[in-house]
């Protein structure tokens, strides 16, 4: 399979730790990390944020609707820790995770991994040849 | 930073080529790929399935929040191909994406990542000397 890759998304993977266990149990600390990120990169919702709090000692859960793909959180506050995603299918700049993340969650450590994402379909046999 | 690898979830990262279009532009066709990934794999939504239908020649974007975490997927017809995320935050198998996803979307061809997301905590570094 040879897949078109100049039709290409970027989706972050993050996870942060030493956070702030109260940030971590509260929704509107958590929709201002959304917000940061969405006004931070120009990033365009879609309606609004929809979120879960799990009985103690679960963490919440966050999903927001972009034009661009999504922007998710699952916190663990038992952890201290927090998995963001976000996921943007044209090309968009990387954020500042680490900053961000310690100002806004009071992270300590802060692991970032970015993956490609491409969706632009198959190049059929003969055009792939061509172009290799 | 050594990070605490005993509490560890899993994300399925998965691209879908050469999809029927039509079923790309149907909510009702991707809330049955949902329910199946839900019945198939025991997971356990919170609420409904967020549903968005962008303007042609635009795709649709789903997010469904899990008591697992998230189940996504982003479709662009006019590539013939979606984006499909599933989240769980602890150990659960893997799902017959190839299959599946030929069965319910049509795909001809499926690209399947698999990515652990620790999220334990930071394990101090005396412990971590330990473990070593």
């Amino acid at each position: 399979m040879t897949v078109d890759a100049s039709v290409t998304g970027r989706e972050w993977l993050v996870e942060a730790f030493g956070c702030d266990a109260g940030r971590l149990t509260s929704v509107p600390a958590l929709q201002r990390l959304f917000d940061a990120a969405v006004l931070d990169l120009g990033l365009n919702p879609v309606g609004a944020a929809v979120w879960h709090q799990f009985p103690t000692p679960g963490g919440i859960t966050g999903l927001w609707l972009l034009a661009e793909s999504h922007l998710t959180v699952h916190t663990f506050p038992e952890f201290g820790s927090a998995c963001v995603n976000l996921f943007c299918c044209t090309p968009r700049r990387a954020w500042e995770w680490d900053a961000r993340l310690a100002e806004l969650l009071g992270a300590t450590e802060v692991r970032v991994r970015s993956v490609e994402r491409a969706y632009g379909g198959i190049i059929a046999p003969a055009i792939a040849g061509a172009r290799a």
